[in-house]
C-alpha cells in the first residue's frame, strides 16, 4: 500500500460540512434568543421540540429511534453482527437558560452525521452504531447536571431522579412526563443498554485549543472539584463611628481570605481552577460595617492529589484571616478526578494524526455525559475549540471548518471502534 | 463664695433620673420590639403616637407645643425676657426599622427633663428654652436624612422635600399629611424661627466613651464624609475550564481593590472610618467567573484635607487595581465637615468639669441634626455612652446613670446659655 492511499480516509471524507452546519442552526432556532443563543432547558416545551426534530431527521434517513423510561434518546444504525453490542457517541440537546447553540447539540448533530455519513458512502460496520441525547444535562432546571446519563448508568437512582423540583415546584416526573408524551412514538430501550464504547464530541469551553492553534483536543479525564461555602460572622456597626480596632467587619475578613486563598492556589502552569463565584452580604447598607459574608469555593485540579492538598488548606486558611470574625465552612461537593480509557484515547490520537489535525491531549476542566459513561464502558472525548473559550452563554462561537474537523475524527474513532 | 458653694449645682440637682428613664421606657414602647428594640419609622401611626405622647407630657407640665409646616415639634418654657430668641435643645423622635430606645429619643426625653427639672426647681431664665424633636432624622424610610431640620434652616427646600418617596410609593407630603392631622392641635411656628443657640444631646453610637471611661464627649464637630460606587466590569466564564489568565474575573479585581483601600486608608491613630458596606456580584453563581461587582465606599475624617487626600486616592487605586476588567467610579457623596461653636463647647466642658464628670472632646462619625443646625446658630452636641458602641439595632443599650449625667450637662449649659 502507498502513502497516498494509506492516508486516505473515505469515511472522514463523505462528512458533510455544509449539512452539519445546516442542521446545527436549525437545531438551534428552537428556543433561539434575539441575541444569537438558546434557552432551550430541559423538559420544556422547546425540548420535546428538538426531540422531536431528531427523530424526524432519523426517520427521514431509515434510522430506528428509541428511549429509556427517562427520556435518554438513542438513533441505531445496525451493524453487520447483530449479537454486538453498539458503539455509541452523542451529548445532549437541553441547554443553559440563554446558552449557546453548540454546548450539547454539536454532539449530538456530529453523531448523527456521521450516520448521515456513513449511509452516503454505504460503509457497513460490524457493530451497531448510535447516537445518544441525554436527558438534563445541564442541570440549570433541575439539579444535579448530568441527570439522564446518571439515571441510564445506575449511578443515580431512577425513582430518586423523578422527585427533583424546579423553582417552581414542578417535578422531573411531571415534566417527563409531558416531554414523553409529545414525543411519542419511539420503542423502548432499557437502562444499563450494553454498550462496547462511548465516545462524546464537545466544543472545550475553554481557550486553550484557540490558543495553541489546536484543532482537536483528546480529552483525557474530568478533573474533580471540591466545593466549599464559607460563612464569615461579624457584626454589623455604624460605618462612621466604629473605630476600626472595634470592629468585626466579616467583609474584611472574607476579602482577607478570598485573597490568601488566591494566593495558595496561585500554580506557575495556571492549571489549578479556583473561583469564588457566589458571595453575599448582609445588611448590604453603604454605612453600615457588613455582619455576614458567605461565599462559594470551587477548585479544580487534574491531579486528586494536588486536589486534596489545596483543598486542605481551605478551612486554616479561613480561619487564619477570620481576624475578631467566626467562621464556618462547609463542604458541598467533592467529586474525584475521571480518567478517561487509554485505547479510546490512542483512537481519537491516531485518527487526528492521520486527518493531519493539530491536536493535543487536555483535562476537561467541565462536567459532561461522559463522566457518567466512564464508569459503565471504556469512554472517551474529543474537544473542538470554540471562540475565546466563552460557553454557558448566548456569545458563544464556533467555526463551521472546526466543527467539520471534530466529526471526521469521531467519524474515523467510531468506524475503527466498530469494526473491533 | 466658698468652694463648696461654688460646687453646687442646683439646676442639675434637680435632673430626676428616674423620671427621665421611665419616660425613656414609656415612649420605647411605641413601636417597640419584641427583641428590646424600636421600629417607629418616620411620619408612620407610631411616629404620630410618639408626637402626641410628648405633647400629652408638654401639656400636663403646662409647657406649649408648637409645630411647623413640616411637622417638627418644638416645646417651649418661657424666659424673663419676652423679646430674647430661644436656646433650644433637641434631637428626634424617627426610628431606623429595628433600632434602638435612645438614637435621637434621649435627645429630646433629656431635653424635656431639663425643663421639668427648670419647673422643679422654680429656676426662670431670661432667654425662653425650647426643646425640638425633628422630622425625619434617620432618612430610613425618605431619602435623605436630616430632613426636617434641613427643611427648618432653609438648606432643603420644603416644596422638594414634600416629593420624595418611600419604596411604597408613597410621598413624603401624604405622610406628613396624616402624621399632622393624628397630632392636631399645636399652634404653628414658622421655618427659620430665630435660635440663639441649639446643644443636642446623644449617644455616641460608637465605642469610645466606653473605652476611655469617659461620661461625657464634648462634640467638636461632624466629620465630613465621601462616598463612591465602584462597578467592575469584568467577563462570565466556566469556572471549570477557564484558565486564570484568561478569566476577567471581576470579584478578584474588586477584592484587589478593597484590599488596597483599607491598606491605603489604615492609620495609626486609627481615626481614618474605610467601610465597604455593600458588595453585590453577578451572576453570582459558584461555578461561574464573575463578570460584574458593585460596591460602595464609605470614607470619614475629621480634617478636610486629609479626607481629600483619601478620597483623590480612590480611583487611582481602583484603576492600579483593575488588571484585566474595566473599572466605573462614581462619587456619589461628599459632605466636608462641620465645626460646632467654641463658646458652646467650652459651656459644656464647664458644666462637666463642674459635675466632676470624665469628659473627653470627640468628633461626631454620624450625621445629626446639629449638622443642619450649625449653619443657622451657634451650635453644639454633648455625647453620652452607649453599649459596645452599638447602635442602629435592637441591641443598643445606655446606663441610665450616664444618661441621667448628659442630661444635667444639658441643664447647666442650657441654663448658662439662657442667661447670656
Amino acid at each position: 500500500m502507498r502513502d497516498s492511499e494509506r492516508n486516505r480516509n473515505p469515511i472522514a471524507e463523505a462528512v458533510n460540512e455544509d449539512r452539519l452546519w445546516q442542521r446545527l442552526m436549525e437545531m438551534a432556532r428552537i428556543g433561539g434568543t434575539s441575541r444569537g443563543g438558546v434557552t432551550r432547558e430541559t423538559l420544556t416545551p422547546e425540548d420535546a421540540q428538538a426531540r422531536a426534530l431528531l427523530i424526524h431527521w432519523a426517520e427521514e434517513r431509515g434510522f430506528g429511534a428509541s428511549s429509556d423510561a427517562f427520556g435518554n434518546l438513542l438513533i441505531h444504525r445496525p451493524g453487520s453482527d447483530p449479537s454486538a453490542s453498539p458503539v455509541v457517541t452523542g451529548s445532549h440537546l437541553d441547554s443553559q437558560p440563554s446558552g449557546g447553540k453548540f454546548d450539547g447539540a454539536l454532539g449530538v448533530l456530529a453523531g448523527f452525521e456521521v450516520l448521515e455519513a456513513l449511509e452516503d458512502a454505504n460503509i457497513v460496520t460490524r457493530r451497531p452504531l448510535a447516537v445518544a441525547s441525554w436527558t438534563n444535562e445541564e442541570g440549570s432546571r433541575f439539579q444535579p447536571p448530568m441527570m439522564g446519563s446518571a439515571v441510564f448508568t445506575g449511578a443515580l437512582s431512577f425513582d430518586a431522579a423523578l422527585q427533583f423540583v424546579d423553582r417552581n415546584g414542578v417535578s422531573v416526573a411531571q415534566a417527563l412526563d409531558e416531554t414523553l408524551k409529545a414525543t411519542g412514538g419511539t420503542v423502548q430501550h432499557e437502562f444499563r443498554l450494553p454498550m462496547s464504547t462511548y465516545v462524546e464530541v464537545h466544543i472545550e469551553q475553554g481557550p486553550i485549543l484557540e490558543r495553541t492553534g489546536s484543532t482537536i483536543g483528546i480529552v483525557t479525564g474530568i478533573q474533580g472539584q471540591r466545593w466549599f461555602t464559607v460563612e464569615v460572622h461579624g457584626e454589623a456597626a455604624h460605618a462612621g463611628t466604629t473605630p476600626r480596632q472595634s470592629r468585626k467587619d466579616a467583609l474584611s475578613a472574607a476579602v482577607r481570605m478570598v485573597t490568601a486563598l488566591e494566593e495558595m492556589t496561585r500554580d506557575e502552569t495556571d492549571t489549578v481552577r479556583f473561583t469564588v463565584g457566589r458571595f453575599d452580604v448582609s445588611p448590604n447598607s453603604p454605612n453600615i460595617v457588613p455582619s455576614r459574608v458567605l461565599f462559594t469555593i470551587d477548585i479544580r485540579h487534574p491531579e486528586n492529589g494536588v486536589l486534596s492538598n489545596l483543598a486542605d488548606q481551605v478551612e486554616p486558611i479561613c480561619m487564619a484571616n477570620a481576624g475578631s470574625c467566626g467562621v464556618t465552612i462547609t463542604e458541598t461537593l467533592n467529586t474525584p478526578t475521571t480518567l478517561f480509557d487509554g485505547s479510546v484515547m490512542n483512537a481519537i490520537r491516531e485518527a487526528a494524526s492521520r486527518l493531519n489535525l493539530p491536536h493535543m491531549d487536555m483535562i476537561s476542566g467541565a462536567g459532561h455525559d461522559a463522566k457518567s459513561l466512564a464508569d459503565f464502558c471504556p469512554t472517551g472525548m474529543i474537544f473542538v475549540p470554540c471562540e475565546r473559550g466563552i460557553s454557558h452563554s448566548e456569545a458563544e462561537k464556533a467555526s463551521p471548518a472546526d466543527l467539520a474537523a471534530g466529526t471526521r475524527v469521531l467519524a474515523e474513532v467510531l468506524v475503527e471502534l466498530a469494526g473491533r
